[in-house]
């Protein structure tokens, strides 16, 4: 399968980390800025197919975005892997995010780009109850739907039960969680377990956590947004493993 | 000038923190559950003017939104401050924001949102180079808008540089900063600066800071989202402040 993706941004993200999924670069012919031309030599010294086309054509392949006349071909999701792979590959994951219904592709897309920048070793999400990695997510994720390997499981208790086996402590995310997560000792493997935008985390979700956190807010509000709540935690989570041991 | 918000989260913080805002509310007939009949209740005990209708009156007046039966007519942007308020009202205003160059109302929804959670004093913002406070930005931000002051200025780095004069420390947030946020001091009256989305700070903004500080990330990607980069800076001045001397 592959799919679409545009702007130097985005393209020079996928050059750098994921060089051997695009099929071909096509430019517009009147992009001669030094921008463009740097990018052109990339691709080049890659061995990876570029076309000159009219800017026409660029714009006739993304309508409605801020291509700035640049197109990518890639093999898509490629990042999408079995639990079978999340099992045999769990030494390079000491920080994993299990999301419970997030529905929204702007969250989930800002959640890619924040698990990305603080180096999460996998997104669990339930196959029936979560948004999949659409174009709007990769998009948003400004790459990070290219780093971040994601696991959608049939049955996400029963998977993060299987991480607990496995020595991963499961710190569920919530507003009216027992400690705070600066007060939480993030130093060895665990899977943050956060629920969606309306409903939170479902019963036996949140039951099967070792306890609840949470980041300790004022009066005014409820909460906060998942995307901002899930990158409040992987900093907390950062920040005290660059005290104690290596950084994530 | 009034506008029209709608469903029983948004409605309800509008209750709890700016009820004089509400001219009246209007809910569907056919809601007799619990969490209607304490709105009813909550509504009334507070001299609120209470419509009953029929349903197909909400539809209408809300086409396109998840209204659950009820409505509220406000009077709109009473958070929407000029300059002079800001310097008269300091003393309540120990931290403030300063936007340059946010224009995605996604985004825009979100730092209220997270604003209102850490109590932050104001948000600034140059009028010419900002998204408003739109229907979208008041949506996202369930109940933030309503909350934070908000102030739209014609120089954005004059005003910097009068909160300067009296007495604020201003941190601008830079991915290529000097220190790492969690090295910072915040314990006095700060604004800390972001840029957009896009460009970042423009250069007479950035060179009115005190110093740039950074959220620590690794080498995957350039930066993290706007809102996402400031939800992680307000825990950090809050996490500081809870220690040191009273929260936020």
């Amino acid at each position: 399968m592959t799919s679409t993706i545009f702007g130097f941004h985005t393209i020079t993200t996928k050059l750098r980390h994921d060089a051997d999924s695009i099929v071909e670069i096509l430019i517009s012919k009147n992009r001669i800025d030094p921008r463009s031309q740097k990018l052109r030599k990339d691709v080049i010294s890659r061995g990876i197919k570029l076309r000159e086309v009219a800017p026409e054509r660029i714009q006739a392949i993304v309508p409605n975005g801020n291509h700035q006349g640049v197109v990518a071909l890639v093999n898509q999701q490629r990042m999408r892997r079995s639990e079978e792979d999340l099992f045999d590959n769990l030494e390079g994951a000491p920080v994993l995010l299990a999301l419970d219904g997030v529905s929204d592709p702007q969250n989930m897309g800002a959640i890619f780009r924040s698990a990305a920048c603080f180096g999460v070793g996998g997104i669990l999400v339930p196959k029936d109850n979560s948004v999949g990695v659409t174009e709007t997510v990769t998009r948003v994720s400004c790459g990070g739907t290219d780093i971040v390997p994601y696991y959608p499981v049939t049955n996400l208790v029963r998977t993060v039960r299987k991480l607990k086996d496995c020595g991963y402590w499961v710190v569920g995310a919530d507003m009216n969680g027992d400690k705070a997560i600066s007060e939480v000792d993030f130093s060895g493997p665990v899977v943050v377990v956060f629920g969606g935008e309306g409903s939170g985390m479902r019963r036996l979700t949140r039951e099967n956590c070792d306890f609840l956190a949470n980041i300790p807010i004022g009066p005014a509000l409820d909460s906060l947004n998942v995307s901002v709540s899930i990158g409040i935690l992987l900093y907390e989570i950062s920040r005290q493993r660059s005290k104690f041991i290596q950084p994530l």
